[in-house]
């Protein structure tokens, strides 16, 4: 089996074909900038304008509330630093320890800087019990930082419970929405998050566009200063190119969501049973059965080292741990996090479903289990 | 004259179509992120490494001195923010009254949180004095933050004598060359310069991707904080689309830049003459006569409005003061602290010449400009 199959979505998909036809006439054709007052600015300014449209459309919100980034890593920065300075840089954050980087590394800064910071633990599905958020509220908490789905076992967060708590406290709640958007429905109503982190190539866009949700009149210090673009939130010539790939992808999302994520879950159910079947109880779950991103499946190859599964899987593109920090050999933080003994974890090995994945493709891994790993 | 005539380059360049085909590969085909420890990321990591070592190679720098973003704007707000978090949050910064917004606003948020910051002017030509800089400085001044190249009207400035100044001392020099990078030869090591912003969209690459040059041994707190990308400064998947394009526009970069800034000037002289043969004294230049940018003509269309001129100057694009703060009818910023009128001033336009335009473009703006404005 030389094939090369992908199932590493949850570290970076494809660009959809439709989303670089999006694109292709901003690589070819129009190049003014936006902000310029002539015919150049033009196209620029209204496929801006559109693809924010398309982002709001999306996650249910009015176009003003979307801030285009770079991608999810300065979505978060900005939205917690951003919360942290406008109220004058004091203060206690709360967020809980399988966040990724891009959460706690500016909460690290920030504490530097003199803010507060409580790590929330998780059970051993992964989740946050909304309670122990609770508890640990304090009377200058004014912003609690949960991501939506985990990216290592897809655990899904309860942000709507979070949401409730924390609205009528006055405190923002931000949530790291960067693997969940594209693969479930995300709605700012339902979710009540006041700060949405979005990352394009997570979802059929490319890598290094993004966007944060801004919830109306929520205050906000630019994380990049400058010109007054996005509506003076984020200084920098607007990157046509790739906001048009993100407003496409968005679009797109919407079309396949009422039935993206059933194929997907299907698929990967194929897969657990199937490595079940093959491996009996040589293999485990990471993560929660049931409140899970539908693309995602995290199994521990017990007793074995991930990266020495994956070498055997040959030609199949999947992930020991997060892609953000691989090359390490340690148990990953977010498994330390859920409780996961070392002799499981360190055989960890995420699996992550795209759209366009299919049951042959599944076959194809199990029956390279099977030959490896049956005995 | 109903033909569109593009003389807005500082504002934006189109992306060359060497660039967009360096690009194509990348937007179709190649998906993989850098991070990933499998076959999908090869090609993406590779083009990553070939992009830093063209971007390298352009300012004559070490590849692990340049560390990508997404524009200028950030890496500016990543040389100023950096520099003063690495040394724990105090000190004095010195910078000029014609600096873009992005060097500005980072030192004015800068100074909220307890940052001294000097604003030094500059002369009619719009340049700074070595000296005034040297005055300026102070005992716990770690950072000057001084542009290459003015924006507006070309002025260069005297970055080798500050350097020279500063470099003793143990001062870091951060320099913003969004506008000269591509037009001019930029060498690091004959800027002397510590910190460098450069824009990829002023010298055909994308909107969306530019980088930072740190010297070697410069501490610099990330912006962006998360992963590990970019050794450790800069989080966030690799923007592979755009940087791959970037590292292109460097290489084409190189190949015209003995050839290409000669032919911008010889067109640009070609501009002024004509405008002062056909307006006389009517016509006044902005910036200095000699030290600037080869492609940048400002002029005031004296007792006028620039955004009047410009309307009557059908399908021409160009800009009155700055794209990324255009809208306002005040003298620019930049003029304003140049000194110069407010009746010349307003009726400031800039001509920013690309290196695929000709002769033919310049006359046919020549005879517009007689058309409605000789008597």
């Amino acid at each position: 089996m030389q094939g090369r199959i992908y199932l590493d979505f949850n570290a970076s998909t494809p660009i959809a074909p439709e989303v670089a036809d999006a694109m292709r006439p901003f690589l070819e054709r129009h190049y003014g900038n936006p902000s310029s007052p002539h015919w150049a600015s033009v196209p620029a300014k209204q496929a801006l304008d559109a693809a924010r449209a398309q982002a709001a459309e999306l996650l249910g919100c009015a176009p003003g509330e979307i801030v285009f980034t770079s991608g999810g890593s300065e979505a978060s920065n900005h939205g917690i630093k951003g919360t942290f300075f406008a109220r004058g840089g004091s203060g206690h954050i709360v967020t809980t320890s399988i966040e990724h980087p891009a959460t706690l590394n500016p909460c690290r800064f920030l504490e530097r800087l003199g803010a507060q910071v409580s790590i929330v633990g998780v059970d051993k599905a992964g989740r946050v019990d909304p309670d122990a958020v609770r508890r640990a509220l304090k009377p200058e908490t004014f912003l609690v930082s949960v991501m939506h789905a985990n990216n290592e076992v897809g655990t899904l967060q309860p942000i709507r419970e979070l949401s409730a708590i924390l609205r009528p406290r006055g405190i923002l709640l931000h949530c790291d929405a960067a693997q969940s958007v594209g693969k479930l429905p995300v709605r700012m109503d339902e979710l009540g998050a006041d700060l949405l982190s979005v990352a394009g190539h997570k979802f059929y866009a490319p890598k290094g566009v993004g966007l944060l949700y801004v919830r109306n009149g929520v205050k906000l210090e630019p994380l990049i200063h400058g010109g007054g673009h996005e509506s003076g939130r984020r200084a920098g010539t607007e990157n046509v190119l790739l906001c048009v790939g993100l407003g496409a992808a968005c679009a797109l999302a919407q079309r396949v969501l009422a039935t993206a994520p059933e194929q997907m879950r299907i698929l990967r159910e194929r897969l657990w049973h199937g490595l079940q079947a093959r491996l009996g109880a040589r293999v485990s779950l990471n993560g929660h059965t049931t409140e899970r991103l539908p693309n995602t499946l995290n199994v521990n190859f017990i007793g074995r080292i991930g990266a020495e599964v994956l070498a055997k899987l040959e030609g199949v593109a999947a992930s020991t741990g997060s892609a953000c920090h691989a090359g390490q050999r340690e148990l990953s933080p977010v498994l330390q996090a859920m409780g996961v003994p070392a002799d499981h974890g360190l055989g960890a090995v995420r699996f992550s479903i795209g759209r366009g994945t299919t049951e042959a493709e599944i076959d194809a891994v199990l029956a390279l289990v099977e030959k490896h790993f049956k005995d």
